[in-house]
């Protein structure tokens, strides 16, 4: 019961957390993190992701990973459903998720394992025996198209599985996947891919999604939270069409600019993003001139941003 | 100079040691590594590679994969050149980095950053930043295709960096790479993908190449490099042929098979390899029989292993 309740906490959009670093030691800017937590907070965000990938979880140390989850609670302060990132091997997301149990954490992602080889029948052990250890409802991230589904449907009856993000962007295998996992076992069905895929995803049967856009322009991923969330079309598409450019530009160089625009983004609008770890580059020129177009004619001007 | 010289010791076979995990618990069976590592230098193996991806690197903790360096360090004893696999955030690398340095191995493997958003420039920086904190020759894993080899083109001219193990099969691009980079940087150019690709990448420029085979059938390997090395070719494709049924295999389930064909081959010839870690399940009874079958082609019977 405690776990059918809880997955309805995704019904939502999972706000993913940047990580703020200093701009030339790259530490991580703690002052930052609670500041971007509280503008979250302050706007109405109900899941909030640490160690996410558009936080740069792979850029940080196991140690600063579990720091980060403990911040983020502390600063959350129970305001907000937090769902803490954890991954690497099963022994390592282990220790991460006990961790995040200990320090008040309410569920954990678990992110793909990032092994260059694996099976189906071991990725289903990998996440079995990473659920099976960590006394919290979980969350699946699931993002490669190389797995089987089948992953998902063995996984399912699990009691602390409670939801998916679905991160593979073919929408007949996600409505598949969507119609064979049983209702009754509680799994809450998340597109994994931000508002330029969410109406599509939500259509499949998709109850929420995930957003980085939300650390700079909540209104604007609430708008399409709600009108997904009322059936209402030309609402959506609207919406829609408005961010499409925004998260066309963070798909750019292969998702390279994924974290690089919102970084840069949240800088030209005045918030607290500092800069990008290694393997992530600032962005380029002539990116940053068409991202302060995109957000003059959002209107997000320093002055509107209160 | 030194570096200059460093970089000829990768013109041969780079063994990638299998990291053998006890039946029930899967922790590491130490007296299994010490027993493998002891075969690949009794068959003249001259490069050993621990935690590299058919080490099963990324299913070892951070301090597991520390300890298999220090023991790969201590049970080659100097007969090899100890090549260590290091990774994940710049931070946790420059760590494992000092760490292989302050234990005695002689070079460290640089892996492909794991972050799923990468840029050129960032990518850049991240090896910089390892290769200049890291006292130690270094050799990048070149993996990911989608990533350009002016990477590489940037930081060939490092002296620390002695090698690439290049495994993008794209020949055409690789050809390329060599003849871009000039041969005053002395960058060793390393076939990543083994024997299967092994005369093709020779063929564009490369001295040597990595192998998953030589924890089993070292011979086998010795006789495609002393074929590639001395140009002759009927017997390198005779090797070839031999072989590409077993790497085949190996390259099933997009690549899933690449450890466990490893570990139940030398299972069946009687070595000591232990269980696969998750996310990668032991071989499928299918796959098992027609390995058999290869091996009992090749002669490898137990008894005749020595």
């Amino acid at each position: 019961m405690y776990y059918a309740e809880f997955s309805k906490k995704f019904e939502t959009i999972s706000g993913i957390t940047i990580t703020p670093f200093k701009k030339d030691s790259k530490e991580i800017d703690w002052n930052g993190v609670k500041d971007n937590v509280e503008f979250l907070i302050k706007k109405g965000v109900k899941v909030i992701v640490p160690c996410g990938n558009t936080s740069e979880f792979y850029s940080l140390t196991i140690e600063e990973a579990k720091e980060e989850i403990k911040r983020v609670v502390e600063y959350v302060n129970g305001k907000a459903t937090v769902l803490a990132g954890i991954g690497y091997s099963v022994g390592t997301a282990i220790e991460m998720g006990n961790y995040a149990k200990q320090v008040g954490a309410d569920s954990v992602m678990i992110h793909m394992p990032i092994h260059p080889y694996i099976t189906n029948e071991g990725a289903i052990e990998y996440f079995k025996n990473i659920i099976e250890a960590v006394d919290l409802p979980a969350v699946i991230y699931f993002k490669d198209p190389d797995l089987s589904d089948e992953i998902l449907f063995q996984l399912a009856p699990l009691e602390r599985l409670v939801g998916v993000k679905y991160a593979v962007n073919d929408l007949p295998r996600f409505a598949k996947a969507v119609q064979t996992v049983p209702v009754e076992h509680n799994v809450t069905w998340i597109c994994g891919t931000a508002e330029k895929w969410a109406p599509f995803f939500s259509n499949a049967g998709a109850k929420g999604f995930t957003s980085g856009l939300v650390n700079l322009y909540p209104e604007k991923s609430f708008e399409m939270l709600e009108a997904l969330q009322s059936n209402n079309n030309e609402a959506a598409w609207k919406v829609w069409q408005e961010v499409l450019p925004f998260e066309n530009l963070r798909a750019k160089y292969n998702n390279g600019n994924n974290v690089a625009v919102i970084k840069e983004a949240m800088k030209q609008i005045g918030l607290n993003a500092g800069v990008t770890r290694e393997p992530v580059a600032e962005l380029k020129a002539e990116d940053k001139i068409e991202l302060r177009n995109l957000i003059d004619a959002w209107g997000l001007t320093p002055q509107s941003v209160n």
